[in-house]
């Protein structure tokens, strides 16, 4: 889709992938009542356990089940890829998540004995039988395996079976360039968006019966490569709300909400007692937090704009946002 | 200004007030150089420190000098009005409220030897020579004195010297009904508008070469009478933002942007070890969610549709919403 | 143990379980490399996802991977029983919590579509072949099962594996009593101790040589029938760090020490848009933060008192702390 | 006093100055009723408004009136010395710094606008009059200007009129070394010590009625020339509590316990858009852990040692630790 949000110019797929290194994978299962999946956002690092990366979490609203975020807040680092997947799946693709980084560290030498997998979550129930849990070690695996810098948006991978705005949501993307002292850097954002009432949408004129989801959730995934410190990183997530806000939600109560970035800028390989950091001088924050904002706020419109018309389990029809405008303009 | 934003009805008088106990003063100065002042929210109880309310903050960006919010956040308790004020004076404001507080507390025959005063300010330095610090005891007491349901909005009090996207803020409130089980209940937000560059504001149409405001700030004051618990007061105040993001800011990082609520529902007398009380179900928290949006939005609006234009101490011209929109019209 | 510590009276087992419904059950695994476990907490509801407790967390260091906090930060609530096990098996213990809470509601008639399992950890792998991961919905289930008001404490269950001060550490609990207006009330915690260097045990004559252990934690759980809001709750849990201090600890940088806890005063059955409570005063807190400090610093030496020498994977002995006493007197 | 706290060497002069360029100024008040006073911690710039520091704060008992702690938390940065005085005088005391802060920048060509002084509390109302307010610019100036690296401990400046254990308390420092990769850094922490009950100091064998203090508080001020960043300082005060706990203390209700801490290696001048900062590895914070918790014990000592027995508003007597130790030991 071509949007023109915001003032910052994106990268050249306006996806995350647009920050070097990251790559995106997913698998998604469509048999019988299950319609769902997992996605994950490779960071950098070939092995994340051994450089990591700095990181950081933002919580705007808490009705969510999200694993992880305990670590990343204290130590400000992230030491896996990052993995999206349905709610009631999360406890399944941790297991999964040890499983792979035993076996990269084992690759390299090390045996892990403790490792801290980020784990997102939306609610996809209306479309896929959730209790039924069916995303285990070999989707995970393949999830990463299919990682590149190339990847579908739209009802695919945790996306698959996601609500947003009352319209099929499900995986979007967008970046930003960031010029400072004559450098670009990129930052990119990845959403699962499963959030937000029909009737809320900007400019709305869905009919206000329109089924509304109760149980949703928005995970934000932003990466960068401009240096930043984890408690800047926590600034800049927090920004990404604006998005959410622009487009009409008012942070539901049974929403979660929750943002996890990373830069690439960064790596910590072990060595000396000290290390040796580059970090955005303060004053300069406001690039990125516009960045922020604006790759948020168009990697959910094309989480949308790439998903067709779905049916949920419970007959009812889930329009697109295409269908949507088109029946705006008409 | 009949303006309409959000779905939900207002109050009477579409001011903070509407909740019923609750009052605002104001104190403005305007003597040589000195355009600024002093704003004060009175909550219902006529002693807030023998009769507590149940309280909440909620800081957006921390670039600012709100004072009082340690313990707020500790006991979820107000014990005190909570006065506006510009950056450099809340040292001053903080010691007459010190004052007002003692003496408040001698007439009920009580010795007071510790109190929490809440002050929040906004840096308003482009129209008033900031390092004076003209308001003291004379002029806090004067604002506690004159403090009614009724108030003037716009470049008075706190709000005298301040700035909102590139044009004059204040002092701007609003309100809305929240009905639940056949009773209703009220939510009002005061704001003291000083944030965000006039090239965001929504659907702005002005000039990009418009003087930016750096040193901004927005605090917002919270009240309602609808019972809910410190924790989710401050869930409420997180929903302010939302209002801030529809007009266009992107939480910039020189704008010290804060929330501070309180419930007039709980008040805490001394007595027994136990306190009976009623809160809201946390299921029905979208209400006053949507509320606390709606509010906030507005009452920015407020705060600019109220003042007039302005002249800067440099001699730049601030210009007031009511031209900008005529401009945008013809 | 007859231990005296502190000046509070302790209730008639010294255990969590001196709260009413309160119960406890472990699964030990002893075959081939693995001495791992898991135990449970059962609050009081037997059904808790419907009739919700009042709950908050605390973490002291956050270098740990418990599951399950973000939520109950958020609401304040805790929906499903407290699981304990060691670091790499917190995912499929997750899992099986799910199945758990799925079968549970599904007798009361309820298709669960989100839940939120509390899953906290230790990491064991000094005594035990942590990659292994042995502990899934049967041994989740039998541990449910066997739980009951009386319980092993020492190298049973979560405590299988884990070392304190350099000795054989393990679960632990005590209790104390808390009178108010005439009545009694309880205060329990349940601790899994993997934490401390030997040199730092308070009195320490132990040789400085010994084996410090890097990758530790300590997981104190803390149950009361005494009514607290979600935010007085967190107040008391962030006292339990005194009985750690006390001990001789420095909260070290790789233990992840983390403390949750519940009241029983409060369930919170749905029904009308209004709740109801009684909480404690805010003056009166100084009872259970007392209690708190004083049942965990004896909860930590019951792990130890109740554990026996172990011999480590690596072929290291791991005194018990009837060893170190002993050799200490003579 | 010579006391043998912990395991790591101290400072030439075992005090906060023993770091590098930090020093400290008290303005002591002994008139009529009022025996309180003003104590500042002057940190390494010579303007902190333009030479910043990177700083963390943490709050263990939020029940205290300390300002400027939310920029401090947003930011990472100091920008003022910090100040310590009596509860209500914390507003008078901010003026004041605003005032210093405005002439220093005006020596430097620049006109302030915005500054954030951090001010902290205890209440020393048992022995001061404490509504009389006496600390002004005057008593505050000449604090800053009498300010050294030999200071005196005890009674004096704003520990003129605090009470620790039932004891007199007061203003006291200790210093650590710690060394790293062949260097030597130095931690400091002063404290103004204003809490715990009597019955409660460690080994006390205090009569159990002596009167106990509830509004206490206690300020601890952290320096170090080790390369931390703001997330590791906070990590690093959160370890003084360890020092509070081993002397007796449950963190009570009714005591504001904060600490504030800053590192001298990392001035942040203006400039380029980016930094090049040296922190500590997150492996090696075990060191500076144990440096905070026996640096904050012993200051604690350290302000009751040096502090003679004093007679309260009451006529009440204050005993001191020295004639305490002479007591126990006949």
């Amino acid at each position: 889709m071509n949007m023109s949000i915001g003032r910052l110019e994106h990268g050249k797929r306006n996806l995350i992938t647009d920050v070097p290194g990251v790559r995106v994978g997913h698998t998604t299962i469509d048999r019988e009542d299950c319609h769902t999946g997992v996605t994950v956002v490779m960071p950098l690092s070939p092995n994340p356990f051994t450089d990591k990366l700095t990181a950081a979490s933002c919580v705007f609203n808490g009705f969510g089940k999200t694993l992880g975020l305990v670590q990343v807040d204290e130590l400000g680092t992230l030491e896996t890829p990052i993995a999206l997947t349905n709610t009631l799946n999360v406890g399944k693709v941790h297991d999964a998540m040890v499983s792979y980084m035993i076996d990269l560290c084992r690759k390299d030498g090390i045996k892990l004995t403790s490792v801290n997998p980020v784990v997102c979550e939306c609610n996809d129930s209306h479309i896929s039988d959730i209790a039924k849990r069916p995303i285990g070690e070999a989707e995970v695996f393949a999830a990463i395996e299919s990682a590149s810098e190339d990847f579908a948006q739209g009802a695919v991978g945790a996306g698959r079976g996601t609500i947003c705005y009352g319209m099929k949501g499900g995986i979007g993307s967008s970046s930003r360039l960031i010029k400072l002292d004559g450098k670009t850097y990129t930052m990119g954002v990845l959403v699962q968006s499963n959030y937000g009432a029909s009737a809320d949408f900007r400019d709305a004129a869905l009919p206000p019966d329109l089924a509304e989801s109760d149980k949703g959730s928005i995970i934000l995934i932003l990466a960068t490569d401009l240096p930043l410190s984890a408690r800047q990183l926590k600034r800049v997530l927090r920004r990404t709300s604006v998005g959410m806000a622009r487009l009409g939600s008012y942070i539901g109560h049974g929403s979660g909400e929750i943002a996890v970035g990373f830069t690439t800028a960064q790596l910590q390989p072990t060595g000396t007692s000290f290390l040796t950091q580059t970090v955005l001088r303060e004053e300069y924050m406001n690039l990125p937090f516009r960045a922020a904002g604006e790759c948020a706020e168009e990697a959910i419109l094309q989480s949308m704009w790439n998903s067709d018309a779905e049916t949920a389990l419970d007959g009812s029809r889930i329009p697109s946002l295409k269908e949507y405008l088109k029946e705006k303009r008409s």
